[in-house]
């Protein structure tokens, strides 16, 4: 077990070491609303450290520069006049060096802050800081993607990024999981830091289901799209079918047919490379996943039989979009101040997601971690698991 | 209990009553794309009986406008070349009176078809068609609201429309329900009529919890209002708080602020009236209740709170929001074919709301119904009840 | 000559005339922006008799509705509070029969007014407020045509409503206007009424240049279609080229491609009909215009050329796209008050179209009349006439 | 007088000396459509020599890169397939360090194919390509304004950017130009470059008029702000008081009102400066321009005023506004293959600016150069000169 202020540098070190392979101008653009530039990240995460931990708690703090305030926080109430509404994506300055400068002023501050123990109270913000620049660091590495996927040169980003253990990329055959009827109790449990999103662990009740044991696969889901998956509206929800005809989509994201075959992005060695069949699915939206699911007449499990059945298979390389609406457990609590604004306030018109994706950083997730994002989104490492019901 | 015959004459009677008051001019308008122009609704209605049970079941049945085919289709795949695209708001013709020609033809031919006692599958699809109709008699009464609300006339629609029983218009206190902890049955059961979203029933295990015995009043949401309540973010969710910046929302739908005090549309004299302080508020987004719920340290009910706790209090009034997303029940299927897509399509992205409302047609809901919304809608008849997990 | 309360009927009638055969529903929808509901052109042309002459001028004269000033002004500012914004295509009241019987209050008083012989300054208003109706009566009938038109039953108008001069119906051959270089007297001289726009004669010098005789027919614009006139760039205008691909425009308005041949809705009969090659291509934005033009080594006169050569072709079937800009004379002025908005707050972004169409009311136009509309827009009866600088 | 290679390389090297200030982020940003990253700029420019001189002309010249066709052509048809669609503002590679790698590459074989004299024909493509390349210089220098002076930081420039000679600075009085009526002759004669848009010398004949002898100054065009020039829609097209609505707008760009006074971005030093009374009035649309002229009961002169009247003021600080929409002169004549669609196709929809910025690069404009943008846009350095048509 690391202390703190050694979890603190790893963490550090690691978002910085994720843009190692980076030109400057890969830093600052933002091709769509939902990716953000890198360097936002590295200054966002920096910015939380200095005002929910420097600015109040380390006396004599001097603040690297007021004007960083509003150009890297992402919460809606700022203080002070402003002349320039920000938009993360035409911010030229602070540049690049500026924000490591950034990074420098701020991880020296935390190290004098961690020198002599801290209260409960500010360990847990600490911890929520590591955990918080912990999610960024999976967002770098898809807007990373998203940004040199998206650019007509299709660049290389760095050899093995979406290196996959041999199990899942051979996608080898594993029998369903069985939940038997009967309760189960949900939620964190233990010690150790979880969101507070996954507090209030509870009972639920839970109809007899099968889980499979591994995701669908690019050879299975070829197979979809070779039978009309994308033609066909009986499969999609209304709002899906929607979304498949305003957007001409025929394909996961960075997928191309190219000279009669489907490739996608090389994300490792740049450039497009065919499809490999035995590889989970990745890159599809919650749309795509429950269509999917229908037209092999089975549905995704709910997060409470994905939480229950996962002790059972293999997860960890694709986040997995569940049937859930992401909603409170029955215990949910906000915090009381801008802390209370980190979860609760998404709680509407989102799908939870669980498990992990091949960009979460290691130890980052858990079995009872929440992540949500919007039905059409897909520029995260998504995949799909189907269920059913036992007895329909 | 009636016939099946008399049924269907008294919900077709039904819907041509509430048209009663029109002048011709209301039968065509479409203000927003969610109200649909009242002829609409009385075609669309009655091309369901001709679509799934005339045309494929009464032998030498004459369809009356081939056309009316795709004027009054609400459904996706329509067959046949068509060189001008349908907009219900666009359309003059056919015009009201054809509309009701329309419905004479197919009245008389239904009562041909109901002369000689139907298969059960066939006597189904017609107490479909009776249920599909109510549903647009519902959203007749609040698209005619819409309509009349919104016209700079403001013009009168009916006495009485929006009466309510006198508990509910004085807003007498009643005590919560409290809900044990335990497993509760929900879903439809027993004989009679239900929705395929409603089926299922199944077994639910609930924290202990309580559920407001009222709704709350016109009087408390005005405290609220009072309090900041459009202008602190806190309360909100992120994407509600959008919303209210967005279209600068200050109060319900249909208020308006005239000479320093809170008056709304009057549905049934026309005009402004102040607002009445004691009936339950109405016409209310889910933000707008999630928000208020918050706002007084309380929550929504799920919809399964709302089932278990229902025996317990008055409702009927307004349909009331819950903090349940619109999913299937673990042993949810879809009936094959056309009548399949009639609610599992719509399963994302929208929210439950319980109870019936004052616009709903006698007899036409039940504790198990499953009513469902966008979040930012509030045409309907929509109102707010809270809830609490008890030992929070 | 008739006398002024003659004429005032007259046009008066006219405008009723030409909505006879529409059904109450007809009067009602805005299918677009810019197409008017045919109620709102009937309450608007009569609202500027109250506000402009009744109102002021009229001892005694009882307002119809003052609820009415908001409802049919099509101009900026409004007095008065108002608790519903207006938005003519939503508003299915005042009904049809209001607003005819507001027409016969406001024609009742107009009579009494009309009785003794007025100032010439208010006489000017009256023959303005003609005019200004007689505008709205074209209007009305390429209105009605669009409602009609984009309705999915093609329902008819009136027989011979779009009928031609033998000569233009048989796209006869006539040579073209040669323009000698020099200088031409240029706007408005005479008797007789005429906007403000036409106003401030002036010298203007031209080049020599050569104006056609006869406008473009259907089967030369059809060549242009067949050569591939709306998939090669070349011939339009760069934002021309965006309407193109971003609208999918294949043909000119009304124009559907069935079993095989080009057909146009037939507003007189109903339905489809072939597209008849001999009469002059109708319904064409000015960048259509402008690039069949450019396609066949020629442009559009301007509207000098056009005025200059006028005396010497015929004209009237279809409104002329010009190359000219809408802008305003040399010594154009505006009118004091509210009058002055009528022409010159447009003198921006148009495009002159000169001439008269089939849906002109007699009498309406003249050589200098300066007609104007924005260069996508072609639902009015807009043609094409090449002009050539002599000596390129 | 220089030579050919001189030219080119002066003009090349002040595109660099341009970017000189920037730092790598500032030229990978496109926070508006209109404006575009200054990597384009660089890129593009050098494109044109590699398309249209490189490769049809150096013998043996080896292309660049072949991608980059596509990320640098502003035009609209490219060949070959590409999977992936250029948008000019998401584009981090090819990265600043490859596009001067790219100047170099194509500088090298420009000296080369430079070395031998060339043909009058390729000779003039040189020219119209450092011509090209000095437009973008302009469009460089305010869309980099565009990048700093819209970062919440306000960054600094480089001092001295937009200084005026002393007499516009000191908005020094001078007498109106006064037109007499009669002949003149207008466009481009006599050797030296010229665009083909300015070809075509003819005559025009002018109604008498006075055209200001200086440019409307800030402490001017304060007093129709003073005076609600923002809020009274009487001065205004219908259109670009439909534009301040839409937009809030209250000030020219670059304007902000801080505690009480207007200041403006300092594109020099950085940082917000009081709006100094005496400089011509900078930033305004069309339509500011047209209302401010409304307002002081002038007018915009036409471009063939402001061409005629040139030699007798000064000029070439500010692109002025006139009242003329961008068409073509009737001897225009489009040049054949892609080089014709340099002007062309831009004429419709546009208004015709004359004169020169503190933008431009040095000698690059005359009194015959036709500039043209839309009536809404503010980033150039545009200015307001008054007329009047005498005797009116």
């Amino acid at each position: 077990m690391m202390t703190l202020p050694d979890q603190y540098r790893a963490v550090r070190a690691h978002s910085e070491a994720l843009c190692a392979p980076l030109e400057a101008e890969d830093y600052v653009v933002q091709p769509v609303p939902d990716v953000s530039p890198p360097k936002w990240h590295l200054g966002h995460t920096t910015w939380f450290f200095e005002t929910f931990l420097l600015r109040p708690h380390l006396p004599g703090y001097a603040v690297f520069d007021p004007a960083y305030d509003f150009v890297f926080n992402s919460y809606y109430e700022t203080v002070g006049a402003r002349v320039v509404r920000t938009d993360r994506g035409n911010l030229s300055r602070p540049t690049v060096a500026d924000v490591y400068r950034y990074r420098r002023h701020i991880d020296a501050a935390m190290a004098q802050l961690l020198k002599s123990p801290l209260a409960a109270d500010l360990r847990a913000v600490v911890e929520l800081g590591l955990n918080h620049e912990q999610q960024h660091q999976e967002l770098l590495l898809t807007d990373i993607k998203y940004i040199l996927g998206h650019n007509p040169l299709l660049p290389a980003y760095r050899a093995g990024v979406e290196a996959l253990p041999a199990a899942a990329a051979t996608g080898a055959a594993v029998p369903p999981v069985r939940l038997a009827a009967g309760l189960y109790q949900i939620g964190f449990t233990g010690a150790g830091f979880c969101f507070d999103n996954e507090l209030g662990r509870h009972t639920v009740y839970l109809a007899e289901a099968e889980v499979a044991g591994a995701l669908v696969t690019n050879a299975e889901y070829l197979a979809f799209m070779a039978a009309g998956g994308y033609t066909d509206f009986r499969p999609w929800h209304a709002e899906g079918w929607e979304w498949v005809k305003a957007h001409g989509v025929r394909a996961p994201l960075y997928w191309h047919f190219v000279d009669g075959a489907w490739c996608r992005y090389d994300f490792g060695a740049g450039g497009l490379t065919p499809v490999p069949p035995h590889e989970p699915v990745a890159h599809v939206s919650y749309y795509e996943a429950a269509a999917y699911a229908a037209w092999r007449g089975a549905r995704l499990p709910t997060e409470i039989e994905w939480e229950a059945a996962a002790p059972h298979f293999a997860w960890g390389t694709r986040w997995e979009w569940t049937e859930s609406a992401y909603l409170p457990y029955p215990g949910y609590r906000k915090a009381p101040g801008a802390i209370g604004e980190y979860n609760g306030k998404f709680m509407v018109s989102q799908m939870v997601l669980r498990g992990a994706s091949v960009a979460t950083p290691p130890g980052h997730s858990r079995p009872t971690y929440r992540n949500f994002f919007h039905p059409p989104l897909r520029w995260q490492f998504t995949g799909i698991r189907l269920a059913r019901t036992v007895g329909l």
